[in-house]
């Protein structure tokens, strides 16, 4: 029997955070099995270009049936799962490394978007089950949470791959929201979320 | 040695909700021993007058070293600790029986407003510290909240009752939220949330 | 000389509302020339597959160099120039005569989504200049409006016609907020911002 | 007959602003004469103490039968006639001198609240009838806006002066909104909105 990997992405804090609840959550899976596929965890730069080609360097590497990577939506009051990855940026704040490419294309050999390949519907609908606040989300902004998820959408296609992708925009959680108005989450119930994720997903590949 | 005991209340389900947070928070407190104060609890009519009146039934019952008035404000994202209750009604959806009072003074012999005698400030520095997002708040709205609120200040003050009273307003919980796009918080975290705010108000008399 | 027409569409009033402003304002260019260009305008309804069929029949009965769909986004601040049209309904609302699909593909031989072809960035930087209050969104919705937006983006490119399509979301107008608290815009700002959009867009045809 | 004179304050820029539209909405009236009252307008340093003290200054000098202080409130959508001052403070950003009191009474000698005595339902009333859309808000904030609103009110009272006041928070304008996603409204609406307030204010005194 072949060893299935699920490539699972968070990343680093930005835009003045001192945390990322996506990697905070994303590193409870590190080493896990679920439905018999193992969970390969990495913390990606938010950097232009980056971020991407880390996944990439980790898909080729482990060739993994599915890729998962997940993101903080400072704002958001539900898990977002993305449908709809763009061929689009505008940083509208500068990456980790100073960088703010606007208004420009990520590549000029793709299509202008593509829907994510894990259910996302079905997704959304197990997480609801589980009493979690959980949506569809239609866009994925035009920050590094696109730029990688419509990076790794475009390889996956452009090299006849058989890997299921997409994106999970997650809330602020507690800590973030303690002394500013804006809404959250606990760690506890994203994590959850994310766990419900990745099981209707690996039961599928 | 006397049996000190503070007046916990939640409200009844309204505006077309199913349930709500603030009843089924308070019930688990039901009968509990906090610092040596029974609590006892109380679930409220939502409807104008009969509210303020039940309550003020209660305290003349228990004789209350305090009383803790819980309800819904569907929207916020952090539990709020109410400063001030006014001297003002302002129905903008009709009560559990139909009233929709508009414009008018609670009371003729009132002041303009009164603040919490719990020490609100206090109490939110201290579920912060358990990394809950709290908040003070200084509108109560118009309904029966406040209406509420206002009637408990006023009977306090005009009949020189040493009673310390306050207000606190719970975002909707999870199952509120799971098929609209609006901020809320586990169930869990509320009642930890209020349970702290009894323990700072119940230290103190 | 050839004719040169853009067509321009509003929708009706829906959801409750009793005006649609994009209807309104739509109807202000009835008639007119804008750089050579004669606006044709239509009132769509707001049902499902009807308002891109009368659309179509349009297309093909006034060949224009433009379209411009205009609908109503209840709740956005500004004036919205949509980048993408995705492959996808999910009606939370149901149409004006009763329709709610959810979760389809509008077609089965569509990308999973296009971009405007209108210059959307040029767009609103030169509706800004004009200090109306103006942004790019990456999600027209899963409602009529974005059926709308991708029926006709998916027709033009099926038939390779040299047609630049594009759609506007505009706020609630005064009369829509008077009795809610939520966002809204002058009629008269908005119908400036739709011809400065026109004037970028026959500027280049 | 005697020259009956209304003090109608602004404030200047703050928070990081280039422009209070405050400021600008109230330099209109400069001088004008509505209803046979003449309107003095005065802006504001946003510095504690200091508004209050040259509003009570003015109060002093000019003996107005009316007091109209208007502040910005970003992230309003409507016109909000305030009814409510409060006895208390927290400014949670530094004002323009760099204070920054938190959790403090305004007066020891003053009531918990005022309401203002301007009449506040017929003003909103009013503006609406003309399609501006405005409301009654139950809170002025704990910044600068309402210390001034607050000292102003409780002055009024201690020395039985016989003058109506009350305080109207405005969004921002177009211009503050350009390059944010946040509410706005044009100036003029702005304007038009504060000459009913006043035309409503003066018909009265």
């Amino acid at each position: 029997m072949s060893n299935k990997t699920l490539l699972l992405t968070g990343f680093e804090p930005f835009g003045g955070e001192k945390i990322n609840p996506s990697a905070l959550a994303v590193k409870e899976f590190s080493g896990k099995k679920i439905n018999g596929v193992e969970i390969y965890t990495e913390i990606l730069p938010v950097v232009h270009k980056k971020c991407v080609e880390r996944t990439l360097e980790l898909i080729n590497k482990l060739d993994p049936v599915a890729v998962l990577n997940v993101g903080q939506a400072g704002g958001r009051t539900h898990i977002t799962v993305e449908k709809v990855a763009i061929n689009f940026l505008d940083y509208t704040i500068p990456d980790n490394e100073g960088n703010k490419p606007r208004y420009i294309k990520i590549t000029e050999d793709g299509q202008d978007a593509y829907f994510a390949t894990i259910p996302v519907e079905e997704i959304v609908v197990t997480i609801k089950k589980s009493n979690i606040p959980a949506m569809l989300s239609y866009s994925a902004g035009t920050f590094c949470c696109n730029e990688l998820f419509y990076g790794v959408s475009h390889y996956i296609r452009k090299n006849n791959l058989k890997i299921a992708n997409g994106f999970i925009h997650i809330p602020f959680i507690y800590e973030q929201a303690i002394d500013s108005p804006r809404p959250s989450m606990p760690l506890s119930t994203i994590i959850e979320g994310i766990s419900i994720a990745i099981d209707v997903i690996t039961k599928r590949v």
